[in-house]
């Protein structure tokens, strides 16, 4: 039995993707449509809660085995032949977590997918030759805790499990940590959180593109082959607290002045090395009108295709901001901390040729592509330790982190199409 | 009997700006001594209704009658002669909020000498001719509601009292309103806020210089003629929440770089000018690392010595802020709310002449000098209705709004003695 011969439910994962924005953060209305909005579902929240719960009910309702780990990753595991009972899951994750200002489909459409994969499996009988394991990853955003594939990077041990419980929020009013919400909502759980005592097999995982190369070309599929590097960086600036109006331009060490060159200056370095730049998260004190401010804490988001790219990049950034500093006042400093860095990734040829067959057959060579993924993924993190690859589709006008996120509902069906006979494929030809 | 014949108490003062700083908010250490730190007491805050019930206790333990008016201001007042017990009081004031970074002086030393000169009319029994009014103004920082000399402008009907009840804290994680507050600490009171309703005959202020003049020139009093313009406008750039890492540079709409390009043009202009630039509040959404900010809002401080230099570069920093926005993405607008304009001030020869005739018998001619203001102060909103003027005393190294904020304690018995002689030669030239 293979994928051609199973029947599908069109229009079920696309009624599940708005079912569930509905009722777990729909927000940011963009169009006159009931489902013309994003959602707003920060990792963690009451929202995630609600989702993993909702998760959870639905996947076990399939007969899936449930596994919560350390770090709050939601493993749910559908069976595969009686002789590969103990055989590795072949693996199929994204995240439920979005932006504050979220699309509908930002991660939410990989772990959609893969329990419409899932549904689809049930509703025809059909028993894999290995278990599946479909994969919620938590804080994938990094915007509530800024960390991106944060959880990922725990299992894969890239990033040890204390420091991701320690970091702190910063869309709080009161920062709490991730351990603490974490146990708050009840996902801090007994799975060690390691590739090693719960490995997988392989890492399969689609996604929206949020850029706009597949539309611009009219292409259906992306497969994903690699995806850029990126670093944040904690850029403090010491500077002194001063009045506003009685301290002359000269005598000053403005912290939000000398921030805001180096803003300035660092897109122009972007430019100038056809790379990106930006800074999202910006604070200030004593943040008042008439004070110039003594300190400024922002951070630094940089990306390049190739690793020593980024890293030329980033030695320059900080020799400008600290000549930035040196011209800028007497009592001004600068310190980086550096908060993590995505290498950049080569997927794995089983994986991508998997896809690649799977996508020529259902949308034929000359609509489908090979890509670089601009955006971070959970399969950055699994790529470190198993065989990993991605599949794309269109986003419209390249537009992401945004709540008018969207991709046609024949884009979104196509994509899940390509993503089961992947996965078939992969399953098909696994010998352990 | 004049100044002259009076038994002063020399430390007293001191002791008093040390004690009330002590008890009412010492923050922010900047030497081994246990006086030196600054104080952090904003406005209306639990901190700000101690020392204002302190405040009450000790001028009514002085013989004075208590008036609380609708925005906080508390008037204190002395009486004088029987035969002017229904003539307006000559009044001294300041204030007794501060900066989160603020000093142990900045408003507090204007407000504790004048008690200082009620205890020494006490302890003397000496009658002054008229009433003194000693006032603490409400929120003069502009620190934790963004609108500095906020409740002495009210009072001098410069700004409607809803608008100044409305105004919201920038300080605060939840923000609050000022008639929240005034309501929370117990100091919304009956007196109407207004200088027909509840008026003086003139007003005096005793303030630290906050500038380095007095200092490099070796002068002991400063004779503030008059005080700078300046305005504070509120500066909204709308962009597009965009992913940034799969977001081009040229196709990006980002807030926050066209918000840093606009803080480095107004230091230009300000420089260009001869003038002051600062901003000292900026907020930005949504405020996470992987999201080019769709929506900053900052707050800019322009001050120039003349209205119409101010007005001038006013529409410069506007101009070039739109063409910023024009320049640096398709999707960028900018909007402009004005919050606050203090006009450039002069103050009144005949309080002009009392200060200078007794700073000169007291610290000679050539220990004083007249001083235009940079910093805004309660006087500018009383000059507007009443013969205002002022006595700066040295500040080391002009800091202000910092905790190191310093006086000598013979500059600050100093000042002190200039106020006192300054009122009474006020008070004894008075008809009516
Ligand atoms: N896919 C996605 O938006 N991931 C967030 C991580 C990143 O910043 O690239
Ligand atoms: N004196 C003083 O610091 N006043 C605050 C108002 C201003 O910003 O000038």
């Amino acid at each position: 039995m293979s994928f051609k011969s199973l029947k599908l439910t069109p229009g079920r994962l696309l009624a599940t993707i708005h079912d569930t924005a509905e009722k777990f953060g729909a927000k940011g209305v963009w169009g006159p449509a009931s489902t013309e909005t994003g959602v707003c579902r920060l990792t963690l929240s009451d929202l995630d809660k609600g989702v993993r719960d909702w998760f959870i009910a639905e996947t076990k309702g399939l007969g899936c085995e449930i596994k919560v780990d350390q770090i709050g990753n939601i493993f749910a595991i559908y069976p595969g032949k009686k002789e590969n009972a103990n055989a590795l899951p072949t693996a199929i994750g994204s995240h439920l977590d979005t932006q504050p200002t979220g699309g509908r489909y930002d991660g939410i459409y990989g772990v959609l997918s893969g329990l419409e994969v899932l549904r689809t499996l049930k509703d025809n009988d059909f028993v894999p030759n290995y278990p599946i394991a479909l994969i919620d990853w938590t804080n994938e955003e990094g915007a509530r805790f800024p960390m991106s594939i944060m959880a990922s990077s725990v299992w894969a041990q890239n990033i040890p499990l204390e420091r991701a419980y320690k970091l702190e929020s910063v869309t709080d009013a009161e920062p709490v940590t991730v351990e603490h919400e974490l146990k708050r909502i009840g996902y801090l759980g007994e799975t060690a959180a390691s590739y090693l005592a719960n490995p997988i097999k392989a890492h399969f995982e689609i996604h929206i593109e949020q850029g706009p190369i597949l539309e611009d070309e009219d292409k259906l599929i992306g497969i994903v082959t690699g995806v850029q590097a990126y670093s944040w960086i904690k850029v403090k600036v010491f500077g002194k607290a001063q009045h506003t109006g009685t301290t002359p331009l000269a005598a000053r060490s403005d912290a939000l002045l000398a921030a805001s060159k180096m803003i300035v200056k660092g897109n122009e370095l972007a430019k100038k090395h056809n790379c990106l730049f930006s800074v999202g998260v910006l604070n200030l004190q004593p943040a008042v009108v008439n004070v110039i401010p003594e300190h400024v804490e922002f951070i630094i988001d940089v990306r390049h295709v190739k690793d020593d790219g980024l890293s030329v990049i980033l030695e320059e950034i900080k020799s400008d901001f600290v000549s930035i500093v040196g011209d800028s006042g007497r009592a001004l400093t600068v310190e980086f901390d550096h908060i993590y860095t995505s290498d950049a990734v080569k997927f794995h040829e089983d994986c991508i040729s998997s896809v690649t067959e799977s996508a020529e057959e259902i949308v034929g060579k000359e609509k489908a592509r090979t890509i670089i993924s601009g955006a971070g993924h959970d399969s950055c993190a699994t790529s470190t330790r198993v065989p990993t690859s991605m599949i794309f589709i269109p986003s419209k006008d390249g537009v992401s982190h945004n709540p008018a996120e969207y991709s046609k509902p024949e884009e979104v069906h196509t994509g899940f199409e390509v993503l089961l006979n992947a996965v078939l494929k992969y399953d098909s030809k696994r010998t352990d």
